[in-house]
C-alpha cells in the first residue's frame, strides 16, 4: 500500500536571523567559526543587539531538508515546535508554501519561551557561525509525535540537533517505534560534532539499533567514531552498523557506503555565498532520489547539486528549480520540448 | 549651532515580506503590477496563505531612506509606529543597527492591530507589486511626534504614503511647524500616484506652503500636476512652487530643477533583481550629499549610484559600502592608500 508520506522530518523549528559579520566580530564575541552553539534567551537578546541589519528566513536543519524534498514534489511532513507568535507563523507558512504538511501542536501564545531562532553570522568566506536560542522547540515532547503520521511514512528523518532538550530522546523513541512498527525506515543526520559529544551514548545506541541511513560530514563521523582513529576507519565502522552511510566532505564531494561497496561522488563547484543549509539540502535531494527509486550514486549526485544551489545564495532554503538543475546535469532525463519550456 | 540630527524621517514602519511570484499569480489575484495597494488584515492573511516561501526584511519607504543615510554616516532619526511584537523588534533593531535613532513610542502588545507589513511580490522582470497591511503604523498620531527632536533636525523627510491614516495630516503639520520654527527644512516624497489621488489637496497645500525639496518619479509628478498636461509642464509647475525638485525616471536617470536651472543626470546601469527601494535609497543618498555640502548634480549622482546598488539584490536596504561606490564612480575623492585599504 502506498504510504501517505514519503518522508517525515523531525527537528528543531527555527527562524534564521541572517547577518553579515567580519571575522573580527566573531573574535570579539568569542564565537567559534563554523559551528552551532546554543545560547539562552538573554544571550540571544544581547547578541542580536550587537549584530547589523538582518534578514529573517525560515530555517531549522531538518525543516530545510523537508522543504527541499517537498519542493521536488515529494510527499513530506515536518514535526517541530513553534509558538503561536509571529515568527512561528512565518515558519509554518514557509513549510506549507513548499507543499509540506506541518501540523505540530503550537506552544500557546502565553508560553514564556518564544519561537526558536538561530542568529547566523555569515563571514566574508561564506562560512556560517550559528548561535541558536531553541525557545519552544527545545520542549518537543513524545505527546507532540503523531504516531499515525510517522507510521504512514516510508522514511523518517531525524535531526541530530534535536537530541538537545529534556524529552527529545523519548520523542525520537516514540517516532522510531511507530515508524518501524509499520515497516518504515529511519534516516538520521549527526548535525554537529559538539552535539555528538553531548549525546554520544544515545547516538551510538540509535545507530546500532535503529538507523538505516546515516548522513554526516567528515568532522561529525570522525567525532562519532572517534575510537576508529581515522576518517577511513570511521567510515568502515559506520558502514558495519548502518545499511547506507553518506559522508559529505564539502568541496571534496561525498562518499557513499552500502551493500559492501563504496562510491565517491565529486561536488558541483560553485561560488560560496553562504554555506548554511548545504548538508540539509544534500539530504533532502538524496532522500527524494531514493524514494523515487534512483540508484545511490544518482541520489548522491542529486544531493551535491542541491547543496551547490543552496550555498550560492544567502539562506538555507533552495531557490532554484531543482528538477531543472538535475536535468541540466544529466541526472534526470530531459522531457519533451513542450514540458521543458513550461518549466522554464 | 550644529543640530543633533541632519535628517529625521517620518513614514510608515513596515516589515517587508518578500516573495517571488510569476506574472500569472498577479493576474489571478487581481494585483496591479508595480504599485502599492493597501489591504486590511484579513486580506493580508489570505494573500500570505497563497504566496510562496518568503524572506522578511525591514522596509518602509522613509525608513529605507533613513537607513541609507545613516549607513553613509549621517546623523539621522526615524519616526514611525510599530507594536511591541516580534516584527516590531526586528524593525527597530535594523534601524538602530544602521546607526539611526529610533525612539517612536511602541503600540502596546495588547493592541489588536499588529506591526505593519508589506507583502512584496517580485516578478521575474524585477518589478515589485506591494500589498500593504498598515497595522499600527496607520495610527501614528501628533502625540507620537517629539517636537524637540524635529526642531533639532536640519531636514525632515516626509513619506507620501504616510498621508493615509486618520491623524497623519495633523502629525505632519506638527512636525513641520516644529522643524520650520527652528529653521529646519522640509523634504517630501510623493510615494505613489494612487496615494496622491487619495490626498491631492493635502499634498498640494504642503507643496505650496511647506516643502523645500520634492522627490517624485515621473508617474507621481504627472499625477500631482495633472493639470499641467505633460511631464515637462509638470516639472515646471513643481519648480515654480518648490525650491528643489528631483524627478526620477528609472533607467533614464533623474532631472534636477533648482535656482532657475535644470540638470539631467543619467542612471547607473545595473541588472535589476528587485526594484524595491530604488527611490528610497536615491533620496537617502541625495540628502546625505546635500547636508554634506555637495552640489545638486553631485547629490543626484550619489542618488543614482545608491538606487542602482539597491535594485541589484533582493530587499530595500542597501548592502554595499556606498561611500566606496561613490569613490569608484568618482563622486567622492579617493582618500590616501592606507584609509582606502581599511575600507575594503
Amino acid at each position: 500500500m502506498t504510504k501517505k508520506f514519503q518522508l517525515v522530518g523531525i527537528g528543531n523549528a527555527l527562524v534564521d536571523v541572517l547577518t553579515h559579520a567580519p571575522d573580527s566580530f566573531l573574535a570579539e564575541h568569542g564565537i567559534e567559526k563554523g559551528i552551532m552553539q546554543l545560547i539562552d534567551r538573554e544571550q540571544a537578546v544581547r547578541l542580536y543587539d550587537r549584530v547589523g541589519p538582518s534578514t529573517e528566513m525560515s530555517g531549522g536543519s531538518a525543516a530545510n531538508t523537508i522543504a527541499g524534498f517537498a519542493r521536488l514534489g515529494g510527499r513530506a511532513a515536518y514535526v517541530g515546535k513553534v509558538k503561536d507568535d509571529q515568527l512561528g507563523a512565518i515558519f509554518a507558512h514557509d513549510l506549507r508554501a513548499q507543499g509540506a504538511v506541518y501540523e505540530t501542536p503550537l506552544a500557546p501564545a502565553d508560553t514564556e519561551a518564544e519561537t526558536g531562532r538561530c542568529i547566523v553570522l555569515v563571514t566574508p568566506d561564506g562560512e556560517r557561525s550559528m548561535n541558536t536560542y531553541l525557545g519552544v522547540t527545545e520542549h518537543l515532547a513524545p505527546s507532540d509525535i503523531d504516531e499515525a503520521q510517522v507510521a504512514d511514512a516510508e522514511w523518517i528523518f531525524l535531526e541530530g540537533y534535536r537530541f538537545d532538550g529534556p524529552e527529545s530522546h523519548e520523542a525520537f523513541a516514540r517516532a522510531i517505534a511507530a515508524c518501524k512498527g509499520a515497516g518504515g525506515r529511519v534516516a538520521i543526520t549527526l548535525s554537529d560534532p559538539f552535539c555528538i559529544s553531548r549525546h554520544r551514548d544515545a547516538f551510538a545506541r540509535m545507530l546500532k539499533e535503529d538507523v538505516d541511513l546515516l548522513f554526516a560530514n567528515r568532522a561529525e563521523i570522525e567525532a562519532m567514531y572517534e575510537g576508529a582513529g581515522s576518517f577511513e576507519a570511521a567510515l568502515e565502522a559506520a558502514a558495519a552498523e548502518v545499511e547506507i552511510v553518506i559522508a559529505t566532505e564539502s568541496e571534496h564531494g561525498c562518499h557513499v557506503l552500502a551493500e559492501g561497496r563504496r562510491w565517491h561522488v565529486p561536488a558541483v563547484p560553485t561560488r560560496v555565498v553562504d554555506a548554511t543549509g548545504a548538508g540539509d539540502l544534500f539530504a533532502g535531494a538524496f532522500l527524494w532520489g531514493l524514494v523515487e527509486g534512483h540508484d545511490l550514486e544518482t541520489c548522491a549526485r542529486m544531493g551535491n547539486i542541491a547543496a551547490s544551489e543552496v550555498i550560492s545564495h544567502l539562506g538555507a532554503r533552495v531557490e532554484a528549480d531543482l528538477k531543472a538543475l538535475f536535468r541540466q546535469h544529466g541526472v534526470l532525463p530531459l522531457p519533451g520540448g513542450a514540458e521543458e519550456s513550461k518549466e522554464g
